[in-house]
């Protein structure tokens, strides 16, 4: 028969089965840690209606989206998990509760240029909640001080979350009387630890038309660092001078000291005033984390306040802040950088392996085995003593029990541990406590080792 | 400015938080329990090349799926969980340990005419033992023994599975000279269910052109029922005369055995000669699951042995058994026969409600219930007492922890039982453990209530 040669599309991430534990072990974190914080799951379809899911239309995104039709139906993948929600919420707005808290972890679509590290169909793991008319600015300190807590459960240690205030930039460019530019300022600005300072004043300069002095005030401002109390202090300085720098300012004081009342370590976040998201969508608190052993990385989770989540949808004002991390890239990136976590991730923790023809004794062990919550596979092939252990070589399994004539007779199993070789005999009864012991002995394994 | 509606397409399924919740302690379930037998998670894309997912060509599918161009590529969604794993085990055979034993659960597309109870977008939850080369029976029995675990985990009680072996089936139809039909003949005698013995044999005379006497004895042979015990007694008397009934009724024997070893009590698994699955792709042992309650919905977990998974990527031979919830109808059919559990489903186990304008204290317990590993949610907002305490009930949170002057100048909190109204007032350092606590006393809730 001619055969048709099986593979995977390029930008399309398909896991080897121990590597695909490595990022569920990532997956399942991210699920606990936000769920530890009162957030409820949401899975919508994959699946929309052109005109609702390009109900703002436009831009970059609009090019690289799978849009097709089937039927007389106008279809296309969703692109990201914000514009899903925000159909959600306006869809459902009298059936929620408010503040409404949600997380999804989704695959979305883009068709970007394949490229080493760009992905077309990649997982987005996003948090964010949703006031009705009004929401608490403690929420913007909040969803920093979650991601903290789960990048620290992964494993990541040397990260920092950046966070700004928009209307601190804002105000500031109102009072240069250039409030009219500020939206191509900041994505000017937002380019400076790409292409450096004298690159950003050339194009604010020469490409915007702003004069040299205020270009050169505003790179001084956003060049303002230090620890958070110093940025505090200095941009303390501006303020009495404009009202949207001011609401911002202590916008940033209340975020910052909440963050640190969540449990931010100090070392683990900064106020950076270069940090602007591209997106006009945001109106407040912007955030970027990213890894201080690779800055070339970028950001690995971003986020921030924005007022109005579904105006395309509905009239009802919708405030809301979240955050957004981008887990096939991050899985992608971690993995290139050499930051996952060698330790086995075996399928099973013990093998159950019989060497009679009669599988009845080991049909029966294995069942007791898992009654104690241990994964236990049954090994039920025909083969040679000598196979069955390479199996178990393979599949790296911490424990293999073994089921002879002998063990049968007196009642008893051997249980090898297979990282150290030690094996001992234990009575059939009692197999199952000895090994849930012994895997309870073992210390839980993070995915990312930094 | 003009609204779009905020919609969702037909025959997606989209679920409020609340139910959302349910389905994913149904999908965590199997999840659990597919780990518990050593079967390793897989994540294909939902996009593939055509040629890839349409190398079998044909049949009813072609015509259901979504299939579009982007750019110059050729695209569809994948249609089942299968043919995506026949690819990957094509491609990976040689980095992959066999017997190769996996589950999926993932989301699935079809282009069926929409219709209440029929979906566009579903998730399918698959397990499968892939040999190399062969494969031992006691993976028939395993498959279908975890499916009962599985269901009886979430809660299902009256269900049977339905175990057939087609060699039976071949062999007798190869005893009556009609092996040229056998194919024909098991697609109509699989609709006895539907339309009744007479209508079935009015097509195996009419349309299939056999002569009376043999569609008799067909009905009369896949009328055998009884115990598991009489109907293989009953079936020994067609043995010796034909060598591949003899072999599908070893094998049945085999798996029947195997099955209460397992731990399949009696009345939860039958021999049943009528079932085929209209496949051709199965060789073996068949299987199909249905709630004795409600016949009606037919089969709801279905699958069986086969010899060439990936005969069109690869000339390995690679046989195979494996079995496949259909995880969204299933939900659907659950919560249309009003079988979903009542029990509350709460994104969080406490709501922790500040009662003073700083929320220091509050931000300080919130963390120190999580570090105890209780699902904590702070509520932030600056509302009336009321009003917090009507988000609480509308949540359905089993607790609720109310922080004033007073707690706070005591070094204590109030704990709110909802269901019963009791309060307690327990010191700020025990409250995680008091949670925590009396979270663990509450019986564990199974999302199926039967």
């Amino acid at each position: 028969m001619e055969k048709v040669r099986p593979h995977t599309l390029s930008g399309f991430m398909e896991l080897l089965p121990e590597e695909q534990a490595r990022f569920d072990q990532i997956a399942a974190t991210l699920r606990r840690v936000y769920s530890l914080y009162g957030f409820t799951a949401l899975d919508t379809p994959l699946i929309e209606a052109s005109e609702v899911l390009l109900a703002k239309g436009g831009g970059e995104t609009e090019k690289q989206i799978y849009r097709f039709t089937k039927g007389d139906s106008d279809l296309s993948l969703r692109f990201d998990l914000t514009v899903p929600l925000a159909k959600y919420v306006a869809m459902n707005y009298s059936k929620l509760t408010f503040p409404f808290r949600r997380f999804q972890i989704g695959k979305v679509y883009r068709g970007e240029r394949a490229q080493r590290g760009r992905f077309r169909e990649f997982y987005q793991a996003d948090i964010d909640v949703i006031g009705d008319g009004s929401l608490s600015i403690i929420n913007e300190a909040e969803i920093p001080s979650i991601i903290y807590r789960a990048f620290t459960e992964l494993g990541l240690r040397n990260f920092v979350i950046r966070v700004n205030n928009r209307k601190v930039l804002t105000g500031f460019y109102e009072m240069l009387e250039l409030q009219d530019r500020s939206g191509d300022i900041m994505r000017t600005v937002d380019k400076l630890e790409k292409i450096g300072p004298e690159k950003v004043e050339a194009l604010l300069v020469d490409d915007l038309g702003i004069d040299k002095a205020k270009a050169r005030e505003i790179l001084d401002f956003t060049s303002i660092s230090g620890s958070t109390y110093q940025v505090l202090a200095l941009l303390e300085e501006f303020s009495g001078r404009n009202g949207t720098f001011d609401a911002g300012l202590s916008e940033l004081k209340t975020v910052t000291k909440y963050l640190r009342e969540f449990g931010v370590p100090e070392e683990n976040f900064t106020v950076d005033l270069t940090i602007a998201r591209g997106l006009d969508y945001y109106t407040g608190t912007v955030y970027e984390t990213v890894m201080l052993s690779h800055p070339e990385v970028g950001s690995i989770c971003s986020g921030g306040r924005y007022d109005d989540l579904a105006g395309y949808y509905t009239d009802k004002k919708l405030p809301g802040v979240g955050i957004s991390i981008g887990l096939t890239r991050l899985f992608f990136v971690l993995s290139d950088c050499d930051m996952l976590s060698k330790e086995a991730v075996s399928p099973a923790d013990v093998l159950v392996i019989p060497m009679t023809g009669d599988l009845s004794h080991a049909v029966a062990l294995s069942t007791a085995i898992r009654g104690a919550g241990v994964r236990a596979q049954l090994y039920g092939e025909d083969k040679k003593f000598k196979a069955k252990m390479t199996y178990a070589d393979r599949l790296r399994v911490p424990y293999v029990a073994l089921l002879g004539e002998d063990e049968i007779a007196d009642g008893q199993v051997s249980i090898k541990d297979m990282a150290t070789g030690a094996q001992a005999r234990v009575g059939i009864l009692e197999a199952p406590g000895y090994l849930a012991g012994e895997l309870a002995k073992r210390p839980a394994v993070q995915p990312i080792d930094e």
